[in-house]
């Protein structure tokens, strides 16, 4: 079993505590909320979006900056013909089908899902077993009419057939959907009837581009797409050099079928996605890989999914990648620097884990992909995908459009290539075959080496030869010997051309946003045996603010230090808040916890005599004092990350007269 | 006159050099392009993402963070309702016509523009006058069919006509349009024909959100209305206290009929809104207006642009205030810092204006509006929106949704209110008016003070008084005095609730970057009198790299110097490229100029021997050299601000070795 959900402190969370907290201090809120909310539309407030705004702040410095990515900015709107191209308009789908009583539209695979689930549980309490509460799956998360599990036993070869339909559940297409639904006679809870035979939702959002709806379009589902088209630019922008990578930071959209799970499964949402292209010839092999292979990762693999396992161990992504787990070095590199990248930002070193997709759970364009999954009170959550897409799309678009979207490589030196070659003799050839000669031409042109060897040998004894035209007379078409030349030949190239494969790090940086909230938060009492507090840790470099200046009171003496304090934090890049409202210092400082702020500044009437302020942690509570530079200094030490808390503590003088409740007006 | 485009040194602006080089050097590109592209849509390359990410952290440090604004990030899908509401689906819209013979679609008002202009052109052709070239307009550019111009005379009085039709063409709406062009026979110049009546057409995207389009929605033409919807919470948020502002940057999206004119109209776009919260009462003062009051600004206001003039002068914001110019201290408070703004990004302080809207030109929810133009290839192109939206947007969402959105501030001292009520007898009031009884007291309620006096005496002599009903009768209500009381009496108030207006300062962020690149732009003739090589002179803060590398050649020596200097740099936040390329140092160094990156760093056999290296200024070409640690304080300081070059110039020795074309293998 995977571990359940704690606090920072190994504390089991209480979401909804959480949820209000999130809510109260207006991390984020529900869209739209004064008109009845819409699912899955959400608003960050301030410190949501400070959150937000460091997290992409650290992540263009991790990636865009550490490597020299080409950043591009691509436009949401997109064309029908581009993702019809991309696969998108026939693939990026759902199944869902209608309850015909209350016209509730169902997720197939997941109502599929939940009445099987809710049967084997009333199955286990006529048997009287203790039911274990599996993880949650956000997708099932808060369905009004989930249905009572009523106690009702199953005959055991019943009980084996769901499970075995659960675990492949992934697997079925809206047909099969269907077949289950009637087989099983899946009825919805909310009304005792079966639903409708499952139909494919597309998720793209639509809308028409130009007056008179001239132009069909949708929302972009990705910023992948944005990035391809602009390959061979950004092939000139670097010089030629491969490999290089773009990336790219914006919105896109998914029409999700009935979103749930808060944060984690929304309709528009910020991603954060590099596209590495590199040539597919040589391994796939990464310059930088050595600096990473030490770092271990909890690597989850196809095989021992398959096997029903997930005990898990450490390795080091260098024996990953040596003994073939993870296939190739570039996307290693990738699985390690996303591992640091999370580390970095204060996620749960215990919850995060490397997921390898099985065959027949990857995107239409992917060729392999893991998922970096972070544990959360909803279960384990894809947060990170990262796909090698092969040469798919760049294959695809090139395709379409007729656009060079590849890499023309001078080789070293030139090299002679001796193949076979196919020569018509055009005078003769198109009186012969007349309308039909293109085609013919065209099906001799695009014979393999294989074929034209075979080809070339019959004619050395025959007087003409047979190949496959579909289309013309009966498929079959008999070329005579003189109408055309098949043999070996030498040809010089000079240069290799090569469209590259792609290595796709992808990164919701909602659900990260989402998880690590999770992972920082904890709970303490309050000294006065009150109700537990709530803390958010979040570490000083994605914290929305970084000091909090409290004067004792509204006293006005205290207002030209808390104003010279804040500008002298603002020029060091600090961000800070004064809160002189009327609450409490405990209050205050209380309230602050749950914002995250790590450092809390206290200005008092000594302060007013000799300049002294107080520092206060905000996970330790302890307070240290010293002059205005001294403890300026202490700040930006820590924001930094030159210094622990534990530093600045050993270094000053202790505090010890707050901290408690003093009435102010 | 206005003055024309000019480059920063003055010369005239060769737009389509300049166009040449934003797209060579991947600034920006027709997004789609390999697929045809689709108007008015863009993406960005590095260099345009790089120059708008620092023009929005600049934002965000001069607005949001120095007067503590709360940043909210809010959901782009938006339901039909909202928009309903706040006046967007009745009147977000432009008219537009069809030509019946080729389908072409015409914004209605540009089209009679147009051909009007057109013809005086033709009527001065004819009188032997020399056409001034009127400043381009960004929404007339590059119409393909656009007609020529025939020298026809006209009538003297039908030139004024056009003159005057041409003067308040913003003023006509689709009716009075449809008319212009059937009086005087506008024809599309592409058809000769005339085009269809104008019909409304409405420039947001729309889509469903959610399965079986169960939610009719928009795509966000502002992102101001999250900002409203979140009132309440953010008011809480910051403990009760007014005035204070909110502040969001994010995409919206307009669907423009035929946009042209490159990024100045496009379909999806960045904005920065502030709502600046503020009480209606007392003159709508700002406690920092001390701080901006010496600020000179270019003042065109209603009056002047009435009586034709333009020949505006700088007052400084205190005097516009004072002398009504500029209705109040908040909104003047904001014009100046507007315009401090846009002097710290780097745009020419001689192109600036602030030109007030005409009272028939406001967006609907406008009370008063001054938009920062600024000068460019196209004219004067609006950027920055000041408007005053009154208490419209809390105001309609409120009644709409019953949401509480208003501030509820207790009174210093309670205040006693002496006013006329009306009360009703409900015993007697029912059974008289039966089903109508409703009505007439909703109409009694909804008296005015006024009317209440008028009744009160009428009922002292009186057995009845008659009031208006609408719908009731004849639309006049006899009520009988034993029905109702109406008396002046006291009540006692302890608190007072207020809607706040909106000061709502409004970035396009495309149109500033591309202005920006307008007037950073200039040409130099090459040393061997090449042809005239573009230089794009952004400031060190906003420009999108602050230093490139060069090694002298690729020789093996010089890599560490390049990778180490990098690194140094990149600890200190300061972005760089290294340019190993094998073209020569002086093409790499023009390439550079092109991508505005203020300094450039040479690395050569010299700096091998004695770690010395040079350091070069993008706009005067001027080199200096000292060893590494100097050179890279010299570049912090410039970056920082802190140093202009020319004191670096004066405190380090010249060098002249190179900006020569050296031939490197």
């Amino acid at each position: 079993m995977a571990p359940s959900a704690t606090t920072l402190k190994g504390q089991p969370l209480d979401r909804p505590a959480l949820d209000s907290l999130l809510r109260r201090r207006l991390f984020y809120t529900p869209a739209f909320e004064i008109y009845g909310g819409i699912a899955g539309l959400y608003d960050y407030g301030p410190p949501g979006c400070g959150l937000q705004a460091n997290i992409i702040d650290q992540w263009r410095k991790h990636f865009i900056l550490e490597e020299d990515m080409l950043e591009v900015d691509c436009s949401v709107l997109t064309p029908h013909e581009v993702l019809k191209t991309s696969g998108h308009v026939d693939k990026f789908a759902d199944w869902m089908c209608k309850d015909p009583k209350n016209g509730e539209i169902l997720r197939a695979d997941h109502f599929v899902e939940e009445v099987l689930e809710t049967r084997l549980k009333g199955d286990k309490e006529a048997r009287g077993q203790k039911i274990e509460e599996k993880e949650e799956d956000p997708k099932k998360k808060k369905r009004k009419n989930k249905g009572a599990v009523e106690a009702v036993k199953l005959e055991d070869a019943v009980v084996q057939e769901y499970e075995e339909i659960l675990a492949k559940i992934d697997n079925y297409d809206g047909n099969e959907l269907g077949e289950l639904i009637k087989k099983y006679d899946l009825r919805n809870a909310a009304t005792g009837v079966q639903p409708s035979p499952p139909v494919a939702f597309n998720l793209m959002f639509q809308t028409a581009i130009g007056p008179s709806s001239n132009v069909p379009g949708y929302l972009r589902p990705e910023t992948a797409q944005g990035q391809f088209l602009n390959f061979a630019k950004l092939l000139e922008y670097n010089q030629q050099q491969m490999p290089f990578a773009s990336a790219s930071i914006g919105r896109s959209y998914r029409n999700e079928i009935s979103p749930r799970a808060g944060l984690l499964r929304v309709r528009e949402f910020l991603m954060a996605e590099i596209e590495h292209f590199v040539d597919p010839q040589g391994g796939k092999k990464h310059t930088r890989f050595n600096d990473v292979k030490d770092v271990e990762l909890v690597l989850l693999n196809r095989e021992t999914q398959l096997s029903g396992k997930t005990d898990v161990k450490k390795v080091t992504i260098g024996e990953a990648v040596a003994n073939g787990t993870v296939d190739n070095e570039t996307l290693g590199y990738f699985l390690a620097r996303i591992h640091l990248f999370l580390k970095k930002i204060g996620v749960d070193q215990t919850k995060i884990r490397f997921r390898q997709h099985m065959a027949n759970e990857m995107a239409h364009y992917a060729a392999d992909c893991w998922d970096a999954e972070l544990l959360t009170s909803y279960g384990w959550i894809e947060c990170v995908g990262c796909a090698d897409r092969s040469a798919y799309d760049l294959s695809v678009h090139a395709k379409k459009t007729g656009a060079p979207l590849l890499v023309r490589e001078r080789l070293p030196e030139p090299i002679t290539i001796e193949e076979y070659q196919v020569e018509v003799d055009k005078k003769k050839f198109g009186p012969h075959f007349k309308k039909d000669g293109r085609v013919v031409e065209a099906a001799l042109v695009s014979t393999s080496q294989e074929k034209r060897e075979e080809l070339s040998k019959t004619l050395e004894s025959a007087d003409s030869i047979a190949i496959d035209v579909p289309g013309v007379g009966d498929g079959k078409v008999v070329v005579p010997k003189e109408l055309v030349t098949i043999a070996k030949r030498k040809r010089v190239e000079n240069t290799r051309e090569f469209t590259p494969n792609v290595i796709e790090p992808s990164f919701g940086i909602g659900r990260i946003l989402y998880s690590l909230m999770e992972h920082c938060y904890w709970t303490r009492g309050s000294e006065g045996g009150d109700e537990a507090r709530g803390v958010l840790s979040f570490p000083p470099t994605v914290a929305p603010t970084k000091v909090l200046i409290v004067p004792l009171s509204s006293n006005d003496q205290f207002r030209p230090f808390c104003a010279n304090l804040s500008q002298r934090l603002r020029k060091l890049g600090i961000s800070s808040r004064i809160d002189d409202s009327s609450a409490t210092i405990g209050k205050r400082y209380s309230r602050n916890d749950e914002l995250g702020t790590p450092l809390g500044i206290t200005i008092d009437f000594q302060t007013v005599k000799d300049k002294s302020i107080t520092l206060r942690d905000r996970d330790s509570t302890k307070q240290v004092r010293a002059d205005e530079d001294t403890i300026v200094a202490a700040i930006q030490a820590v924001v930094e990350g030159s210094k622990t808390w534990e530093d600045v503590q050993a270094e000053l003088p202790a505090f010890e007269g707050q901290e408690v409740e003093v009435t102010v007006r």
